[in-house]
């Protein structure tokens, strides 16, 4: 694609561009700037990426609303274009290079579709694909192999299944997300009672609900409750490997990262941002627009808008503060024993 | 189902009642306390849930044995009935309202079983399900979709194994399981020989045993050992993500949550509790009945009924303690500071 | 096998023996010292476990060079074998009795091979195996049943996929790797920006590449960047529900352990060792031969060479240390609320 045609594409997403009949490359790819190679267009994040401007090996770049690096781009002979948000530009550039592999609409001869399952129009279910009684699939859903989904699920428009997940009963899935390979969902929560001659499974008879718009990484986990309903809000996203017990009720547009878990029954706002490694303890309740920094471990109701660090979670700032200082505690404990002696 | 109706099939199992011919609503469903509506029934765990009983629109409700909260319930036109333990009740009551799916008994035309492999009766055997030569498996077995069974495994009678599950050789799984989907069992412990021109595998020769009663969460893992035995003990319930390293003993009765990992070679006792997201290093004891709280990092060995929390793991005691000094730490370092000058 | 034979068949790998027609057993099997009867062949790894050649019950011993426990061994009619390295001898052992499960050769009828698949000599495609278009196979592949394969996905010679993994689209798997069941290989990185309207997807356009000799555990994720190129090192090995982020660019010869989560763009050297549950954040650089101790938290670059403990991790001397007095801290506390008094 021509570097011309790109920008024509991309129209109003740009706010200034070097766009210019002189230098108009063709453009092969996408790269990496550090290792980006001619003929492949490539971007920087923000103004601390300027050097690599005066390095990179790409034919075009998206820029920073920063005059003197688009400047240094044009010195250097790359073609650019730039807006407020380059990440976002970019993600926008990519889309026009690749999409991902879709299935060919149809059903696989060899899946399994019981009786009594709807299913809507231009649907791909692939092979192998397992789908037991009184399933309903909207249009345009995608299901990649070797899928097994249990009965009494719910599965809506656009929604992509990624290979080898499972979808268990009680499920209820809305539109356009994604569930990616490995991943359970509505699975049993862990739930049994104490008793003197062993546990007494408790049975998880509630449901399991996906909004619209929310993606869960591969191998992550999402129970279902024994009562109620386990809920993830709209447009929220989870990464690889995430456990969210039963009963746990998260908001819209919130970010989870790659191995945080959630005990039963914790209560999560909307636009909250967990980093990797999380944990959450049972019942605890998380504000809106809260932030868990990575490994945090969170046994506490967290304000709307607070950052926590550590274990237990404190305020980041405090954590900051005693993370420093725990690193003097071999001096600060010489002068403890020393004055003891006094 | 009515109230009464209810109340007879519970039986012995309830302490206290109101039944009454003139309260005798007709139940339709289970729901959590908070959003319960007219015509389900639900349940307050204990005496601090009580102000519950004043607001819930649940048309019957499982109590403590405490009679100032029955009296409320009663003045409120909520039929209950009541045991010494009512999260007991309750599981109970939801076993009278739902049962798991449950796949119809025979082999699906689509599974494939190798020859030789022993099959008891009534057993259900999903869509796609591949069962590798060897393999015995016991009366009322369910395999969902999709199981993968290597050879020489042996699964006792009534276990159920869930959809895209594996089970791998040399494992003993006995009556009474269950191995949710995506869940690993006897996959090869991670043994590496280094030496001078890179890792030397050591083959993992030897056997993965759940005994009755077991069961292992989602997308858990459970390692077959280099030789000698990786066991879980009678009753051991394993929530979603755990790995449990090759070689590992655990008793009878334990409960290991979410993401909890056990390195190579632990020994852990009987009615042990490890709570979210604990990690255990090589070759640890863990005594009977002792318990970690989330996140503990265990290192050392962990005396029977002892409390363990923080990382490295101490009495939780101890570390109740300190995790509250530690926020402290500012100003203990500034008057350090301002000492020291002195 | 007579321990004659064995001992022949290991040849060179022997440093010392008993080797004497008066004692030469016939071996059935391999065993852990501690519960070996006879007939079997156990190992001790080193000199610290000298006591267990007094009580075990073993017909034949891997011994250290140690002439002492060597002794020990004769004057109980133990036959033994000798080498500086007696763990890797053992590997060695268990090879020449225990052959891992391989599929036969050939494609399962069930399996679905899609047009314009490249395929090997000697492959072996198990039950239910899906490969999609564009996939190019090596010499003597081993996939077994239900795993699934997307476009664009090239698999070296004598690699193994074990049941139920999903190998992504963009993904190179050299010669000699494994990919342990229920692992993702290439899938989607978790890249998404925050606009006003809610997250916009960035779709991950590169590559993911596992050079030769990697094994990625069980449920383990490598996910595929938006550019440019996930790497996994020659002869790197990965533990079960290891999380790797789009980008991460690991060297060779490092063992990565159960449930460690690397962010995004993470670099790790050569011969790098993270213990269980490691977590290292987005962009961080690991110096060749850097070691980290389990659960340790890594948020800045750690050096070649370096041992780190501790969240946020620290030189590992330094944890240990503040980890003690982290203990004292109570006492540490008290004298300072008196000294404020005073």
């Amino acid at each position: 694609m021509q570097f011309s045609e790109l920008a024509t594409k991309l129209g109003s997403a740009i706010a200034a561009s070097s766009l210019d009949n002189q230098l108009n490359p063709i453009l092969t790819g996408l790269a990496p700037i550090e290792t980006a190679s001619s003929g492949t267009i490539s971007y920087i994040e923000g103004d601390k990426f300027a050097q690599c401007v005066s390095s990179t090996a790409a034919s075009a770049l998206i820029l920073p609303m920063n005059q003197a690096i688009q400047s240094q781009a044009t010195d250097r002979g790359i073609a650019w274009i730039a807006a407020s948000e380059p990440r976002l530009l970019f993600a926008q550039v990519i889309k026009l290079f690749y999409q991902p592999f879709r299935l060919p609409p149809g059903i696989h001869p060899s899946a399994i579709v019981e009786s009594g399952v709807e299913i809507g129009e231009n649907v791909s279910i692939g092979a192998h694909v397992v789908i037991q009684p009184g399933v309903k699939i909207g249009n345009d859903v995608t299901i990649h192999p070797n899928v097994v989904i249990y009965p009494d699920v719910e599965i809506g428009s656009r929604t992509i299944l990624h290979a080898n997940c499972t979808i268990h009963e009680r499920v209820r899935i809305g539109a356009d997300c994604v569930v990616h390979s490995g991943a359970a969902i509505g699975s049993e929560g862990f739930g049994f009672v104490p008793t003197a001659t062993g546990w007494f499974k408790m049975e998880q008879a509630g449901y399991t609900v996906l909004e619209d718009g929310v993606e869960i990484g591969c191998n992550s986990t999402v129970d279902r409750p024994a009562v109620g309903e386990t809920r993830i809000g709209r447009d929220t996203k989870l990464d690889n490997l995430v456990h969210i017990g039963h009963g746990c009720q998260i908001g819209s547009n919130c970010a989870i990262a790659a191995q945080v878990g959630l005990a039963g029954g914790v209560k999560v706002g909307n636009r909250v941002l967990l980093a990797g490694q999380v944990g959450v303890a049972n019942q605890v309740t998380i504000g809106d627009r809260a932030i868990a920094s990575s490994k945090t471990g969170i046994h506490r109701n967290v304000e709307p808008g607070e950052i926590v660090s550590g274990y237990p979670a404190v305020s980041h700032k405090l954590w900051l503060k005693t993370a420093a200082i725990v690193n003097r505690l071999p001096e600060m404990y010489q002068f403890f024993k020393q004055s003891q002696r006094n």
